[in-house]
């Protein structure tokens, strides 16, 4: 993993590329990046950063859905969440998967399946992203991190999926994430970052990740093997619309906006889909 | 896809081919074969059955570990099995996911965690499994089919994970599967297939698939984008060791042996692992 801000982004000349963010002195949040310095190479093996500079269009996900092997999340890990949501503190990381089909770009729409549309439930939560590097069956304290966007619907996920949430955390493109990778040598304490929410501006989460139970990715890894390219969206903190008072549900056409201190934000708009696929 | 009996082995000449089973006349069992038709090219992609024939010395998965995507499972979804489990007939698909990590071959070893060797509940699950051959958002009646057992640990599915079966379901090693890939074309109704359990010989799990509750994959292809390369375990029948009385649970040493007519059979040995990697 490069020690880096590694992008991917559709660069003015039309070409995709990977790149080295380039930002003004001053600047941390990589969506805010105009310009990249062009990457050669594999950026997942062996690479080189150029000295090209390429403008950039639209920033995708530095991982493209074919590089991502698991997406693992961790639910209830912030203190005060599990707190607004009256459950007891977990004793072991409680753990689910989003399919890779839920990945989406920093800048994408948030489609909503039809099925989806229906009851109430549409739901926000920005999380840290930790990114695996190497195979390994135990992690150490640095990792690459980028932030992402567990999005759900409650209802699906609590009533209609039998008690798993794989339902209502897995539809296609709900899981948007990454204006960029940001290694360890960047970050040096992932546990002391502002992780935050807005909903058309409006503030909704406002934590710091040092409120998270258990620690990046290693609480994980020594009960099934890590392979590179596996990514952990390690929790939310408080301020859920399911834990609002009144709960606050997502609405088509709302832009949600996540954001990681130190590695940018994610901006994706909220968009109800006409077709119907579902068979059921 | 192949429309035939697709296999991958060890040869007795040293080295790893894809396959085209050959079995004597009246037998189905793809475990059972001694040799194979050499495939070359790529088996998910352009390929050709030659007419060299190799001697097999173990099966391995047909699928590569690296060729697999996504692992879909299903739950309570035959009728009998949602009885003795005293849950209703659901509505929608109960889904949850295993990690591509916790593939493993028709022969191998079951590997039991430290972690999962305490507490009770080492249960086993025979099950269908529907191999996705192009990426859909649906899909049609005929897919290829094989065979395999969805290992759990009740404690860990249950009491450790906040309800989630991610860690009870999803050690390394506990999804071995398929000796084979049967195509549509020799298993024309998989609708009306014997799937059974044998532990150390006695039978625990004999049933059809005629009482599955959901038909294969097209209920949830609707739901999510499935990609060439993922599968879908579709749930298990009655006779779990979870549901029996007495309940019964898997030992150090058991071997399990779970079958689809026509797809054949999977034989793996429970052994208990003394290396601890977990750091909880």
């Amino acid at each position: 993993m490069p020690t880096f801000s590694a992008i991917r982004f559709f660069a003015k000349d039309g070409k995709t590329y990977y790149g080295d963010a380039i930002l003004p002195h001053g600047v941390t949040d990589i969506s805010k990046a105009k310009q990249a310095k062009v990457i050669t190479g594999e950026i997942s093996g062996k690479y080189s950063v150029t000295q090209q500079v390429a403008e950039i269009r639209t920033l995708l996900s530095p991982l493209a859905l074919e590089d991502v092997k698991t997406v693992r999340c961790l639910v209830l890990n912030y203190e005060q969440h599990a707190r607004e949501s009256n459950m007891p503190i977990p004793k072991f990381p409680i753990l689910f998967y989003k399919p890779v089909t839920s990945l989406s770009g920093p800048t994408s729409t948030i489609p909503i399946h039809p099925l989806a549309q229906q009851g109430e439930g549409l739901d926000y939560e920005c999380e840290l992203v930790a990114i695996i590097d190497k195979p390994c069956t135990d992690v150490s304290e640095s990792e690459a991190l980028s932030i992402g966007n567990d999005v759900s619907h409650r209802d699906w996920q609590i009533k209609h999926g039998g008690g798993q949430w794989s339902l209502g955390k897995g539809f296609d493109g709900w899981a948007p994430w990454s204006p960029g990778i940001v290694s360890s040598s960047i970050i040096q304490d992932p546990q002391n970052l502002r992780i935050s929410t807005k909903v058309n501006g409006v503030t909704m989460q406002d934590n710091n990740t040092s409120d998270m139970i258990f620690g990046v990715a290693k609480t994980i890894a020594g009960l099934t093997t890590l392979l590179h390219g596996d990514l952990i969206f390690t929790g939310t903190p408080q301020g859920v619309g399911m834990g609002r008072k009144p709960q606050v549900w997502l609405k088509d056409g709302d832009v949600v906006e996540v954001g990681l201190e130190g590695a940018g934000t994610c901006v994706n708009k909220v968009e109800f889909m006409e077709k119907t696929v579902a068979k059921l």
